[in-house]
């Protein structure tokens, strides 16, 4: 197997809220494919795609019960910690639930975390150890 | 915020057991920034990482409770239909859970899903109205 993941499916309630936060509160543009039963949302070097989660449970052929922590996160690395700042000051202005304000964490960055409507979480975070190339890839 | 999601982290039990699946099942290579606590794997244009359950939970500042469908899935695209049986074969003789096995679906498409040892659902697909680049980057 190459090493890549094609598609980050995240299983939610209400796919118009859900859709209407990413291209309203992160700024991304919906790709052509949605329909009104799946967004996609092209991401480098990936897709984000969103479907009603017990469509995707169903799709998995496993039990969609399933309550508290998800037991993953999302991460974007911004190119400092201002504007690690900037970002949390634009979402929380936009309505959208701050987790856990920038901060100063112990392995040397500067970490926030925020919270889609289903409660997926995405850290905001400057990361000095990681160096971002000119599409914001983490290079090395 | 510009499109992207740079790290994927997966809260796992044991880091040393999935760390091991994505090496030996998955043949995927562990980068040198991996560390005892932390472990990531580059993908095309992101990074996996793993990272012990609740201490994920801990850097988010939430509760770590949490049970049964995470509502999430990650896709590996392959180039035909074939690739998604060879693969799944693989998988299987390396002694991975497959949850659903190869099947023509309602979309269009031929597709699978297989467990990681904290049951995160990879769904191995191959979807013919996606085209994939020489990186195996889906197209358009």
């Amino acid at each position: 197997m190459e090493p890549r993941l094609n598609i980050l499916t995240l299983g939610v309630e209400d796919l118009v809220t859900s859709t209407n936060f990413y291209s309203e509160k992160f700024g991304w543009k919906k790709m052509k494919i949605s329909t009104d039963q799946i967004s996609f949302f092209r991401l480098r070097g990936m897709i984000l795609s969103l479907y009603q989660r017990e469509k995707l449970a169903e799709d998995a052929t496993v039990d969609a019960d399933g309550s508290g922590f998800k037991g993953f996160t999302m991460a974007y690395n911004a190119r400092s910690k201002d504007e690690v700042d900037r970002i949390i000051e634009k979402l929380e202005k936009r309505g959208v639930t701050i987790v856990k304000h920038p901060e100063k964490v112990f392995w040397g960055g500067y970490s926030s975390y925020v919270a889609d409507p289903d409660n997926n979480l995405w850290e905001i975070a400057h990361n000095p150890f990681l160096e971002l190339d000119e599409h914001g890839i983490i290079k090395g």
